[in-house]
């Protein structure tokens, strides 16, 4: 067991995209060459504005994932066309889609080392959000699943969610750090609940995720830069 | 705690879909839909079967659940059309698709005084299959939650599936009565792992979950024609 100041760390949380391996990138890669398809219709940037709001709109009907975010292409590439959109067009988009669902899933750069030697520290848990099947499909195809005592796939991250899930563990959440790259998915609402957490930042943070600044300068958390530094980090604590 | 045979069950299972309420009939219903829609390009019965047959193909790339099935109406769509398929049809698919996710989820007839009696005599437990976020959403719209001391949402319903869940609660398999409308996914797969298992078939069954005769008159089960009939069936075995 590590100490993390002068309280003693039981399970260390992870979230999986953009902090175990690359996953944003596909959406951006995807908006790349929904731009292409749609640039007989539409100014490049005013499309790809487009296709983010539709997106952001239709989480509460859809919810996070590939899946969702493929019917919001399908519903912005008619919007944007207004109506003159071809189906090979469409069909380009489904095999987009379909290439996103078996991307290979690559871990970060320093993650797998990382893992091996936490994991014989601590029990480490996998805490992500999004599409159960497409979560799952990842997990296992990523190679990681070895490092994780406990997995869990939850619909969203509140302070509730993590609630919950600390209380199937009789954790209390002092004694809980999680890890990852968003602050209001993975460090805002921990800290909000006593845990404590470390921030990596990931280059380019999903819109969705973003905190103002005020929030930001707010709270307390811990920054790195990659997670190959976060075994000295807690030794040194 | 009940007897069942000599064996006392300890956790009755119930299945959710087309168990607890009504769901295969939102897909009938679009399917009817769908044929309407592609009429200008296909004769009504092959519309459907090519529409079947994607769907059932894509459940390795998407999934169980209406955003997957959403998909491959617009992929069977532009298929069938040739191509020709207009945006305003397509349009129509995704407010299909919307109006099947926000439809109200009502329980099957005899279900909720049953479950209500049964909740006081024994712990239950909702085993669901599909997509998470969708399966959540039904069960809070059901009003049902709160007769359900666990909720499993699960990725596919195979004996390992049912042995990981027993062990997680560290229930001894022949303690186990799983009660559901799929003989494939809630019969079948339970009695393998020495489980016990109540049928009730519904109306109307999903293509998929088709099992073969020889399959189904080799294993035993109990059948019974609604849930109101469970209570009774159990005090008296």
């Amino acid at each position: 067991m590590g100490m993390w100041g002068e309280r003693m760390i039981e399970i260390i949380g992870f979230d999986a995209d953009d902090t175990l391996w690359h996953n944003e990138i596909l959406y951006s890669q995807a908006k790349d060459q929904f731009q292409v398809l749609l640039a007989p219709y539409g100014d490049p940037e005013r499309v790809r504005q487009r296709l983010d709001e539709i997106e952001e709109w239709n989480v509460r009907h859809y919810g996070y994932g590939i899946k969702s975010f493929a019917l919001s292409m399908v519903e912005a590439a008619i919007e944007i066309s207004h109506g003159q959109i071809e189906a090979p067009r469409l069909s380009r988009i489904l095999d987009i889609v379909k290439e996103m669902l078996n991307a290979e899933v690559k871990p970060l750069e320093p993650v797998e080392p990382t893992l091996a030697v936490l994991a014989q520290q601590f029990p480490l848990m996998l805490i992500t959000k999004g599409d159960f099947f497409e979560q799952h499909r990842k997990i296992e195809r990523s190679g990681l699943a070895k490092y994780f005592r406990y997995i869990e796939i939850v619909v969203d991250k509140t302070p509730d969610t993590y609630r919950g899930v600390l209380a199937k563990y009789h954790l209390e959440p002092h004694r809980f750090l999680m890890v990852g790259n968003s602050l209001r998915s993975d460090i805002l609402p921990v800290l909000e609940i006593g845990g404590q957490a470390v921030y990596i930042p990931y280059a380019s943070t999903w819109a969705h995720e973003k905190v103002d600044e005020t929030t930001r300068t707010a709270i307390k958390y811990i920054e790195i830069e990659h997670l190959g530094q976060l075994p000295e980090l807690i030794e040194n604590l």
